[in-house]
């Protein structure tokens, strides 16, 4: 029998998920390695922490997904180190050796050096955040209720977010929807109209990545749906109860960070080079600077196309992962790998209340038609029909119905999964 | 303007809910006091735990429910000390003063003083507990991939329940159901045929207080499913890794304990007087010993019906809550409270693979009718439209195709509800 060659995953991002896909059938024993056992779907986790869609809908197991590839295998467990020379990834308990390794760990929130931003301020890059900040949310609601003194009381119902990217906008937007709605029913003495919510960007307009026209259409759409926006702002400080900014400070129980990230990378024997962001440097193939097994992919590569950076948006790692998937491909088979090329179909960005932006090629618009692209294309993107089913029926229900369904302060045990012991003598 | 009485009810399990939506409409401000924000509709626990239905899907917001009754409020708090004297309950921050009382606390679980119970056993009495096990029973799951050792990865696989109650008897169907479907195709290395399941059992047949015919054919049945069940068995010992049985020593990584509960209480002013499980005693009006403006009910309440005590399922409560709320608008009306009559619709309980058990006055049935009309009967009392809807849909998915659909091992973060800060000094 042939001993495949082994190509290992870290990581089942868009990225990683996707070139382990594409790797099926392959002459290649696939590991992929996550340290959870499903794949997250981060564009909607706003929604999550908006309490419009459940947890579960937006994540999927890894393990469904590749039921039907036979050469990859999962693991759940979290890589810490990469040995480039032995050629192996370590885990907590565990050695893997590999031929060809695929780096697809992601980002992380980067919180700029901003004094206490990292300990009072929420960030929304994993599921748990996001329920962290949804329960969070809900929480500051059920104690303003009884809240008597005033301040006190705008504390609790005031939401400042940090970063006017789409992450920032989005969220924006959802918790205009969710206060406009039938929420206020739960809570009828409590005016919710009282809800401060602001925004607050570094740059001149929102969506800096896009065509101006658009950043300026969603700093207007924001201000009539009632969000106070600060451009070129930034903050000084985040404190327990408080965000400092150069010309005021917010008395706010809710910061929410979206301004930031960082390539989050496990431990190397060698060196790497590394670009803004912590971000890996590779040749045009998507191979390591210097190693010509490994490749990084997604928010963890730096890649430049026609000179520019990439964004960091989900199309681009899901192409990476073809590529890489494609070029180690080719070299199973003795050839050079091949340069990747992002194909940009477009950008769509969803402002809430039946408002987005988008610009395919040299087309901007603005307004219904992108909103309801963007649901679109998100369901259509979303993992296993079960899923799309079930957000689909829990979209209509909300943007009719104007209703939040997930309402729940879930708070999970400290420690829900027990390490498992070792086995133990036992005695008969 | 006419200050209206007010009715405390601590606690938002069937009991509490249905008195509080009993009392709508009513001459008194009603108070809900849960230290959730959320109703949970615990014989569905089970179907969580074995990653059937979502945790969303068997909690409803209490804010939600009482939408329409403008006389009612709501508190998320945990009361922890009760004066009959000078009439307020306490929770942590504040001092409730009331009128009438409720007590609909419920219970806990009980470890019946076993050594290693209350550290090593699982309990499924409440949402935290439900998820908890699902992800425990996943992780064993991912490490039994990986485990060359033969003893440990049988130790990873085998599952002990103790209790031989409907919720023991469910949770062993609903594995069973779980094993034998498509999660088989999740782990294509792993053979879940090797999983054991043991249902440990005190006395001499499961479903004791139903009739001895439906006990044997559970019996039956849960054995033809290959369930190792161990009748007159007690558990001595539960040991980080195994459970100690008289005769024999299993090796597992997951005991799951249903065996016992107790009454959940409120510190007190005054001694209260206790039967078994510590439950209260009250009079036949459900009205506390020496206490006529306080209630006890549900699981809380000891109760007898023509000599012989209550088994604490929902419908005891339900119909408890609905006689508090009659006898304290009697009492608002300078009128006696009446005697609580439970009316015994039946019962029904479900041993999965299609086939459970019921029992209608005389009639005692077993098979597929009592199992469809158990998930009818659940499906209609659950909270809220939208979740019989998403369960119904969910049941049709699962039963139909034999897959499981939240097979997700989603640890949430250590402190998700971040204790919100007192007001601080805002420097301007």
């Amino acid at each position: 029998m042939v001993k495949h060659p082994r190509v290992v995953i870290v990581g089942a991002g868009f990225g990683g998920l996707q070139a382990a896909q594409s790797l099926a059938g392959a002459g290649a024993d696939v590991l992929l390695i996550d340290r959870n056992n499903y794949h997250t779907f981060v564009p909607l986790l706003y929604q999550v922490a908006t309490a419009q869609l459940a947890p579960e809908q937006v994540v999927y197991p890894v393990r469904t997904i590749l039921r039907k590839a036979s050469n990859i295998q999962f693991r759940m467990a979290e890589v810490q180190r990469v040995d480039f020379s032995a050629q192996f990834v370590e885990t907590e308990d565990s050695v893997i050796p590999y031929d060809y390794l695929i780096l697809a760990t992601g980002s992380q929130t980067q919180f700029l050096g901003v004094p206490g931003a990292n300990e009072h301020a929420f960030s929304m890059k994993t599921l748990e955040e996001a329920v962290a900040l949804r329960n969070h949310i809900f929480a500051c609601f059920e104690q303003a209720v009884h809240e008597s003194d005033g301040l006190r009381r705008q504390q609790l119902l005031t939401i400042v977010i940090v970063g006017g990217g789409p992450t920032g906008v989005e969220m924006a937007g959802a918790l205009v929807e969710m206060l406009r709605g039938r929420l206020q029913r739960d809570y009828p003495t409590l005016d919710l109209g009282q809800v401060r919510l602001i925004l607050v960007q570094a740059g001149d307009r929102p969506l800096a990545d896009l065509p101006a026209k658009l950043g300026t259409y969603t700093y207007q759409r924001l201000r009539q749906l009632g969000v106070e926006v600060h451009l070129q702002t930034r903050v000084e400080r985040v404190t327990a109860g408080a965000v400092h900014l150069p010309e005021q400070v917010i008395s706010t129980e809710t910061v929410i960070w979206t301004a930031g990230l960082e390539a989050s990378t496990p431990e190397t024997s060698d060196e790497v080079l590394r670009a803004t962001k912590g971000k890996l440097l590779v040749r045009p193939t998507l191979q390591l600077l210097g190693q010509s097994n490994v490749y990084a992919i997604g928010d963890l590569a730096y890649v430049r196309q026609n000179g520019v950076p990439l964004t960091g948006v989900a199309p681009e790692a899901l192409q990476q992962g073809v590529t890489v998937a494609r070029n180690i491909r080719l070299q199973l088979r003795g050839r050079a790998p091949k340069p990747f090329n992002y194909f940009n179909k477009g950008r769509l960005a969803i402002i809430g209340c039946f408002s987005g932006v988008g610009n395919i090629g040299a087309i901007a618009f603005t307004g219904f038609l992108p909103w309801l692209m963007w649901l679109g294309v998100h369901l259509v993107y979303l993992p296993g029909y079960r899923n799309r089913l079930l957000v689909f029926l829990t979209w209509l229900y909300s943007y009719l119905l104007g209703d939040r369904a997930v309402r729940i302060i879930f708070t999970a045990p400290d420690a829900p999964v027990r390490k498992c012991q070792p086995l133990q003598e036992v005695k008969h």
